[in-house]
């Protein structure tokens, strides 16, 4: 049986083949401005990617798509980035389109899932994925289902509060994470994190600096994170996370002092996504497995 | 059939026998100094309150102990305000010596699964408790049942950073939000809680000035927990609770202004413990159910 995964992101929409939790085919594009548009490429490139197969042998769609979606898993609300689809049924848009099952969820969520199904999080009790790019997004994972929480709003790491007087956050919150650990730190700072990355990656002190002071603060999260659900692996992902070498050192540095239990301190592992900028499509994929 | 719960506080040690989630016999006594005194105290008052009940009709004890437990939650490990407990395996000496299944779990998860399962979060998915008191503890109790986490380390909302660059924290940390949200925070604003809770009961208006500044912290603390995790129901206890209505619009006003989910912010309640002080007690009962 196969399941096509879609990645719906601001700028990209990645799309996988997946049969029995191995990538078959992957294809990216980008992401239709319009509705109309963005439908057009959901159904051209899942038909491409599922040409030769029998309908039968298909489980269906699964969709990850930025931003809150309601707690029934129908309509998306309001995505920032993506105003195209604000409120719309996307799922039952789909589902009638191409005559496939079709599910939805939030993209974060699909990024923990198919981390803690098949990625660094395999065989673990309690999976925290964090996405690092223009927000930060997280999704939690409890004996390998979705904890999607009372309201289906769980998962929001990036609206922790981690600096109680700190900046004003666009949620209308304050000293959220997000505004310390997500693109805007860097941009702060005077450039995009490839910027950064690049430079870091020839040795520039500032660079290597201006990573470490990202770990602290993305670390400070991590631990509350951790002190509160207390996850086995917490799997890193996201643009940002291309340079994962440059602050991991200051998140395990955080952890070792801000984590209270000796043996959460002790035996959490912290990762690297394993499927990269494919993990929310494959997670995606697993909403109609 | 019965089952007795003991909560093993720093200074005071409740009992209660608990028939089909109703107490129906409750107890407290100061809780000794050293193990033996101890071990005697609970020996003696859980066979006052089953003197008449056959052996055959009881499920057994269980033990709320303050501070972390070991993940098989055989050993108590370092409780800083119980140092003759430190490293024992209190359960198994309890079980040995009145001959009754006994089953031990830290305090804050006790209450937690109290109220989750008979107080404030009856019919809940997802329940978050939180006591206020010398520290802050908390606990998670996800469709009936506790979320201990990997390590069973989870629950522990007061060792949350809130404030990146605040307060140090006896744990290690800094910014914690027990620093914020325990007895501390009405310490260094001179005198411990009852008196502030004296004087705000007759309108003393720097007394009422101090609970909306710690109702403040405490709710972007609670705040931070309603992002990760999603809960229907927030219930509050815990000695500082008894000033509950001086702080709750302060920690609902942060609620409101840091929770990012439009439904998590507008459905989820905040309560106060059912039970009283002897929550622990009836959370401790229910491990043995």
């Amino acid at each position: 049986m196969y399941s096509v995964g879609v990645d719906i992101g601001a700028t990209k929409t990645n799309f996988v083949l997946v049969q029995r939790g191995k990538i078959l085919k992957r294809e990216g594009v980008l992401t239709a401005k319009n509705q109309k548009g963005l439908l057009e490429a959901i159904e051209a490139v899942s038909e491409d990617l599922l040409s030769g197969i029998s309908r039968s042998e298909v489980k269906g769609i699964g969709l990850g798509v930025p931003g809150p979606i309601n707690k029934e898993r129908t309509e998306i609300l309001n995505p920032p980035n993506l105003t195209s689809l604000s409120n719309q049924p996307l799922a039952k848009i789909v589902q009638g389109h191409l005559r496939l099952k079709t599910k939805m969820e939030n993209d974060a969520n699909c990024f923990a899932l198919a981390e803690a199904r098949l990625g660094g999080g395999k065989k673990s009790k309690v999976v925290l994925g964090i996405t690092l790019g223009s927000g930060v997004g997280g999704g939690l994972v409890i004996n390998g289902e979705l904890h999607k929480g009372a309201f289906g709003a769980a998962g929001e790491i990036g609206h922790m509060t981690i600096n109680y007087n700190g900046l004003k956050c666009s949620c209308g919150g304050q000293g959220c994470l997000e505004q310390y650990a997500s693109e805007k730190f860097f941009l702060r700072k005077g450039a995009y994190p490839q910027a950064f990355q690049e430079k870091a990656q020839k040795g520039d002190k500032r660079a290597l600096n201006v990573y470490q002071e990202y770990g602290r603060y993305l670390g400070a999260g991590i631990s509350s994170a951790i002190n509160l659900i207390d996850p086995d692996v917490v799997v890193i992902g996201g643009g940002i996370s291309s340079g994962y070498k440059f602050f991991i050192k200051s998140v395990q540095a955080e952890v070792a002092l801000r984590v209270i239990s000796p043996s959460a301190r002790k035996y959490v592992k912290i990762k690297e996504a394993q499927f990269g900028a494919w993990s929310g499509a494959v997670g995606a994929a697993l909403l109609v497995d």
